[in-house]
């Protein structure tokens, strides 16, 4: 169960409205790997978890947090949104605040520009309000998350959407001028950072009590995968340059193997043979004959003739 | 550029046909982590790529190979919908290979429970053909991947990737009792359990290289972020559990810090204060007297009244 | 900011495994008016809250509330899942309780059809536990929710997720025979009571409050809408069925007018011109000399010539 | 079966064309709330209707005046986008007609910022017509609609799409000095106006014809819930500006229950324990020594030992 | 404008309940190919139409009667949901009719087969409703559509649409042994058949009035495109099967060229050179020492150095 | 198998940067009709054909030709967003390249405003790379292909596709004035009519080889369709300019036939009556008396009575 305080977990107001800028932080609650991905991610693997207390309790906690973290983005864009221009010509171009702010451009053309290009749904639909979609207007979707109940392959997902969240954020911060907006990203970005080391911390405790190793999943028993084929890499293009990397020779990172580099792959397989359907599908076959059906009836229903239906067995058996 | 070579990259045909395991194979297809989407991220983040050339060859290759997995994939679901039962009741329940396999119960039984749950689109769209979706036939799609120009970021990506996949294909495995079906996965198995290692080298790679490091992107300076968040765990649920793991305490896994844990959690910011808005976007105001508008003539156009305006002012800037 | 307690608002386990059910589970949580809806609807609608106080806390405490049910739900689910059967021919088949429950049906056939008809994504891709996706496996999305800022609006959108929410849970109450199952859902279904009521009482609290009235939004001059259509009935098809109803005759619902049936409705409008394009878009024109371009030189560009283009200007005036 | 008439339920041509403007319009087609919405929503709620006749009825006509108001705004949209700019730079910035609109800034300017942000695949896609997609190009998509086959919970749902679709109608007559745009708004605005009111008076008759009251569906037993629950307000946050609204106090709304404010509400649960799974899923267990599983013979299958087996019934029965 | 008759175009009820043949009858609704689809493309292509009246009359037609057969397929989906089984366990078990049909299959088998398969959204959402999506239960969407104002383009659409719908009514026809259901199905087939003969015409109609011709758009000069490829089969893979067919070798089909068959094709281009980016985006860079940037001051902007500024310039002007 | 080789299949930088036409060119890669499209569709038919080999040869070397325009694409757009714009002021407006372009606008102002339509996500997303979305950012999905088994369905599909991305491409000609754009668009272009001739070339090569011929599929026996009204045009709109087209007289195009043209179409069928049901399903009934069920005990389960069970059935088969 969850309660919630009134106060936000950190917050700085923007100094001055920017519907284009409200337009981008969109991608940072519901981008890819906006704030609603890692709070639905956390909590859906916190409440799937069948690990230990520590682990499970661990991701509640930075679940419920980001809840807290779409709260504050949310009031960002409500502050960003203030007096977006709701019609191209408008008389707030002498507002003396933007004339000041945009140096030699006419304050009246980049009303216009920002009313031209700011997300309209901010203004048809949420009325200058937060939308749970990215900064193109895609909504967020379910498919974003994973809770695969394997706790590495879990924890190296939470890695990576850190890692993404991070690096969006930055380009938001370097994409500003705006002293309150960096104030509040500037603590959402540490926050990153925690959660990047998290991640990392909990990826070595994972393995460091047994549950868990490379590669994932390690309670799978090696010998029921090809063996021969798990340290090579194949050189699919014309050219070497991808030999000089460590993933081309050495041991390999799980320490049970290593690399290989294969210059010229070949492949191992046969020419694919997909078998001769039941002419009631009406494809295409490989030869007319095979097409055919019979009627029983009129209005009855259509049959394939038991020689085509023993040609195409004998075709698929070959 | 690319070329087609007519054989497979490795391929066991199925050794009995299996129309509801055919759906599950979609998931490997067109799943979140199928091959669809490994064979995109990499195709594109090698598209993309600035960085040296051996990382761009890498990418490229290992995108090329994915692309061969799909057409396995492909194959192996056209066998096994060889025979898919197109009415809920056929003839075909006598075939003895069926009764063999399904000991106590009535083959015809079989059949019908299969007919009933086949992926319906495998005989109504795509005539026994495996189609560009997953296991419930939602389609693959393009937010499914991510190419962000920084390659630690993205590699943390692909790691992720390649686990999930292994686990999946792992979970299919057990799923089976075709040895046909087992030998192949057990080579796409062995190829993930390479390319989990060959994430986690290039990793190791770049890191070595100089180009980056943790936290991603470990070019912005940290001082533009609020260090004093930037190593703290706060414990935003009651009970201790997340205490007693590595992320609580010691050094950071990034060498610049020290864990520590915050076992009350107080929030840093104000209660939000989303601004008031103008009266000619119809929301609901803090006071009624604020969504007034009056309207220049009928047929005319409503207008805020200069007090309603300079009210509105005042309290957002309070 | 939020907070999590590690207790369940209300559970009650369910008394035997139904990996068919806890697929069906899936719409309450993931579905277009599951838990995820309402939770993430009231959020984004306090988050934007404008008006008073006593809406905005409100709505972040059912919203607070919902996230919980969630978190039940997926409890739910994990239960259903238990022994969940992996393939299709298990031995888990001679299970006595299995047996017991399912009368004169072969236990070995129950698990067989349940192997087959179960969301494959709780074996693949989740490992037993809950998505964020509805009964068929389509994620949860974005689009799903509304925060217009205008409360009328939104309470009236409440009102009918409430009512769809309640009516699926009593649906699935009545597909259920386990006890367990039912005592949770009768809860939910209490609460889903209290909500309808909820926005019932915070609909009319909004019209005494001043701050709205039918039609939505009603800060709009109604003289600028036209008026002499604003209590029609349009009688679109043949026969007069619905001159039966209450919106057919008597004072309109608002009070500002009085409903007119409208038998045989006449168009009002002429017939539509889409203007004429330019010819370097190549749509068909109206007449085949309109889409000549010419070209000012090999390797150049294609213009339409000045006599196209004042024809094209010469009819769309028209 | 359904019959066209050439001309239009109501139209007067937009005055200029306005390519932004037009990208705004595609939300009130294509939204959420769009008439594609209503349209649908509508049509199969008639299509699916068990009830007396006269709602039926009055279902597919409403639905059928619907598809009339696409056409009416396809054409609005044509209109709007007569002469959009297909490049950038285009001489057509002398045109006096833009000039004389512009007031202070460069004509040119302006085309080069509509060229910019006008939706591209007006241009590419759809040659300068309307799309079946919103205001930011995501598509109309079939989750949008409901039809429950309850018709209380349904009409609910219109009460509520009327009141989104005037909101937003109402602010696009509000983002024009069109007064050819202006006067069309109007008359759908006048429409939204009977609809909503069409709607309440629904309701009121679904009441008074004793087929269903709150709360929705009213058919389900009161006593299978757990009635105690039914009317409590849950203070899931801080402070007590909740209580202070009709919905903590008074007699319930549907009359069969009395109000209550829980100040601070308790979990009734137990804490969640999601049972341990079969280790051939490959999840984390709570211990490391629940997740290995034994293998018959190289090439075959791994098969969890009975060991592991009784451990985890033992721990799942706890 | 619309009207509608209460009268279907064409229906036989089906003998039967079957409430997985009715998940089924989904695709022909809601599915990319459904009537749906069809309705919506001809519609928008009518609404956008600026060609002459014919074409635009014609379209509008069969958009008005494709509406028609969302509504019979609607009403067939009521029928076959017709007591469907709601639980897994039912008494209905014992009904003649259903012991009648099944042969040596237990009825009761059959309800508990049918009632885990069918489409839980059926029961859940819809109450034994059509809903607007396919026979997995993804949703209908607008980008299933084309409308792009090139008639020839759009009718070629139109053909292959009217393919893939008898297509896959046919198979409907086929996987069914329902009288009603195969007779229904058999006007709707013969309906396609025309379509498709309607579109044919239609191409040949376009090409006589001078219109359009091949290769579409013709409106577009020829000469500005690379001449010397615009016959060329490129094969792209090992072997030369494909110098077997029409397109290998002769006169081009438009007329306008003779095909030739490149056996090895080779590259035209050179290897792409992606441009470096500025360093505040942080993607990884070609070489460390472009990636760093310096900072104004604590709580300030990064900024890259003038020097790497110009490197990157001048790699990018290589 | 897939082989790269890392030249491309043809490129021409372009001149210029130019970031909102990088934004448009997604239309070309991820779009409904883009390369992705082409290359998957090509790919899965050429993956699951069962027709004879030179079909499915020329499938694969297309479907291999067309990963390489995504590379080309995914180039352009490279190029296109170098120096893009990263904030709205930058001081790059005094560029003197740009200045030159742009004329008689304000350099600052043509980056203001490109900074503010660019696609946000080509900055904080990819950093500069293209993505796999459309040109309004929709990602592209697996239902925009289809691979059917029926050759001719599919290859009609494929010369529509080749004719709408011919369009398109011929539209983001005209759009351009930069050179190095035009050039390589000109060889997309000639390629596409080269696609378009082989679509072409092969329908007439599956008619020649007695594979399959109009209607399709062919080998559905005609007399199982209701041949009465397979060459009818019903006329369901006022008026008759439709009946003016090559559709309404003369033989059918199939040869099959004689079009007939129906000026006053009349339904058909009967009025539909979906069945009243299960009132544990909580729809509306007909009449209030048949939704009630009774209660076996308290906590219990609600049912049906018998009388109710009776009225439904007398209902359902009148």
């Amino acid at each position: 169960m969850f309660y919630h305080t009134k106060k936000l977990q950190y917050f700085k107001p923007p100094t001055k409205p920017d519907a284009v800028y409200a337009k981008k932080v969109q991608e940072l609650i519901g981008g890819t790997f906006g704030e609603m991905t890692v709070m639905m991610q956390y909590l859906f693997q916190g409440f799937n978890c069948r690990g230990p207390a520590k682990y499970r309790d661990m991701l509640l906690d930075i679940g419920t947090e980001e809840i807290g973290h779409i709260e504050m983005l949310a009031t960002m864009i409500a502050h960003l949104l203030d007096k977006a221009p709701i019609k191209v010509q408008e008389d707030g171009a002498s507002d003396p605040v933007v004339g000041a702010v945009m140096g030699g451009t006419n304050p009246r053309d980049v009303i216009m520009a920002e009313a031209m290009a700011m997300n309209p749904q901010h203004l048809i639909v949420s009325g200058l309000g937060a939308t749970a979609a990215d900064s193109v207007g895609y909504p967020w979707n379910g498919r974003f998350i994973i809770a695969s109940g394997n706790l590495m392959a879990d924890f190296r997902s939470n890695l990576h959407a850190e890692s993404q969240g991070r690096l969006q954020a930055v380009r938001m911060y370097e994409m500003s001028d705006d002293p309150g907006v960096k104030d509040t990203l500037s603590f959402m970005i540490a926050r990153d950072t925690m959660h990047q080391n998290q991640w990392l911390a909990a990826l070595e405790e994972l393995k460091s009590d047994g549950l868990e190793d490379a590669p994932v999943p390690s309670s799978f028993p090696l010998q029921l995968e090809k063996r021969e084929y798990a340290y090579q890499f194949w050189n699919h293009s014309e050219g070497t340059d991808s030999a000089e990397g460590r993933w081309a020779k050495g041991s390999s990172m799980d320490g049970k193997g290593e690399f290989e580099y294969i210059e010229n792959p070949q492949p191992l397989g046969p020419e694919p043979q997909p078998p001769q359907v039941d002419p009631r599908l009406h494809g295409t076959p490989i030869d007319p004959s095979m097409n055919t059906t019979s009627m029983s009836s009129p209005g009855g229903t259509s049959m394939p003739s038991q020689g085509v239906v023993k040609e195409i067995d004998k075709r698929n058996r070959q």
